[in-house]
């Protein structure tokens, strides 16, 4: 069986000094750099890896402290504390002795609880009944998705027309499918275009600057959805004075919440 | 003039190490240890008393590693980044020397640019017009808050009826009012009981594990607003499998967005 190429992407070293090698993935490249979501996938893998490790994910937040530049990148992890059943990480990547990433991450041994949905999937049509995009990918990483956007896709023009919302909702997975993870949900939960394109149709320059990634699903849960399509829906809460927020879910085909996830992004407008 | 209650919690005492000294505070204590609020005050205010420090805190994540001891606790802040309009924090609390809390910061010096609202506050009645709650506040923080429920107050019997909505909003404002700024707003933001109370007219145990801060305001927005109420919202969209999350907004009485925050949460249920 040939490595997919999401797999081949996150891909770390273990190093003597416990830190992790990586190497940006051309197949994951955004306009200038790699994609965010694949950034942040790599950062959470030297705690997926990691020796030390117990529990699955919960919370991850990540923090794009500086350009990653195409080329190798040390991770750092640390278990900052050990609890019976919960661990608080620290992680740090480096380029050239440089910090271009900061994150914590909080793993935890999961149980049976009373549980229940809230936020519910919104009804919207199959993923087979959603056409594909036409045209080619503007960029690269754009390719390692398929994206059939059911409300909200990119301004069909730059026309700079105002609209009173931003709310994108879409059916996603990987190209070619690719069982659900908790990396591939990280990289996922980065997937949405700038929200203040959305609202300006003008595509102003822009960064994310800080995601964080609640997992509602272990790993048994993510393993039954298997490679299935998620339902993906953003929204932006804020534009203010060079940075606007997203709030964000992520939820199975079937229905079920997987991930919430927000981050603030800054702007040139 | 008096220094306020809040002012005197989150003093800090800065060491010859580069790190800071500070003290839990009796007056925001909790059923047991402190409030997480004041807690994550206390870590930020690490940054904002910062002789390193440049521009203004956008994004701040504190994740609570351990349970937080009545006394003294050293806090450790590190800008990992400094880039020329933006900084990256990294925030550590210890007690005896275990890392009891880790947490990042992301500041930038803010510009004017196009900005917009999109999640405008609900009409709700005037502060004024809202009554406060009856009873003694069953702890002490509680007290250090002014809290007018407009809706999704406090079940008034715990009996285990399941609600099929965990909303809650109230007006909120420091007791004695004292003007906003960020460490403030940073404890408001933990400010409402927990989701899963509502949810179930139950108090099961809890504990916040990680929470997320995006500041919309600047220093200047937020000496305008003064020492006013707050429309603070907030909903869970999962619980599951011992975790559940908690999507908020706080909202001047102007009705301009100043935070939006999330937290994952965890119950035994």
């Amino acid at each position: 069986m040939t490595e997919h190429v999401f797999d081949r992407a996150i891909a770390l070293a273990a190093q003597s000094d416990g830190s992790f090698l990586g190497h940006t993935s051309r197949a994951y490249g955004n306009m200038v750099g790699p994609y965010g979501g694949i950034t942040a996938a790599q950062a959470l893998n030297a705690v997926l890896v990691h020796r030390e490790r117990q529990g699955e994910p919960v919370a991850y937040t990540v923090n794009y402290a500086a350009p990653v530049i195409d080329g190798p990148f040390t991770v750092q992890a640390r278990p900052a504390r050990t609890n019976r059943s919960t661990q608080h990480w620290v992680i740090e990547m480096l380029q050239q002795g440089q910090t271009v990433l900061t994150a914590t991450a909080f793993t935890a041994l999961r149980r049976e609880t009373w549980s229940a949905a809230e936020h519910t999937m919104p009804a919207v049509p199959r993923p087979a009944d959603v056409p594909l995009p036409a045209g080619e990918p503007p960029v690269e990483w754009v390719k390692r998705y398929e994206m059939r956007f059911v409300h909200g896709g990119l301004p069909a023009t730059w026309d700079d027309r105002e609209e009173a919302l931003s709310r994108t909702q879409l059916w996603v997975r990987d190209k070619p499918p690719r069982p659900l993870d908790f990396a591939s949900l990280t990289a996922l939960s980065d997937v949405f275009f700038p929200r203040i394109w959305r609202r300006r149709a003008s595509r102003v320059p822009v960064g994310t600057v800080s995601m964080t990634v609640y997992f509602h699903a272990d790993a048994a849960h993510l393993a039954a959805t298997g490679s299935g399509y998620l339902l993906a829906q953003a929204q932006a809460q804020a534009f203010r004075k060079g940075y606007f927020d997203q709030t964000a879910q992520l939820w199975s085909e079937a229905g079920e919440l997987v991930v919430t996830t927000h981050q603030v992004v800054y702007y040139k407008a």
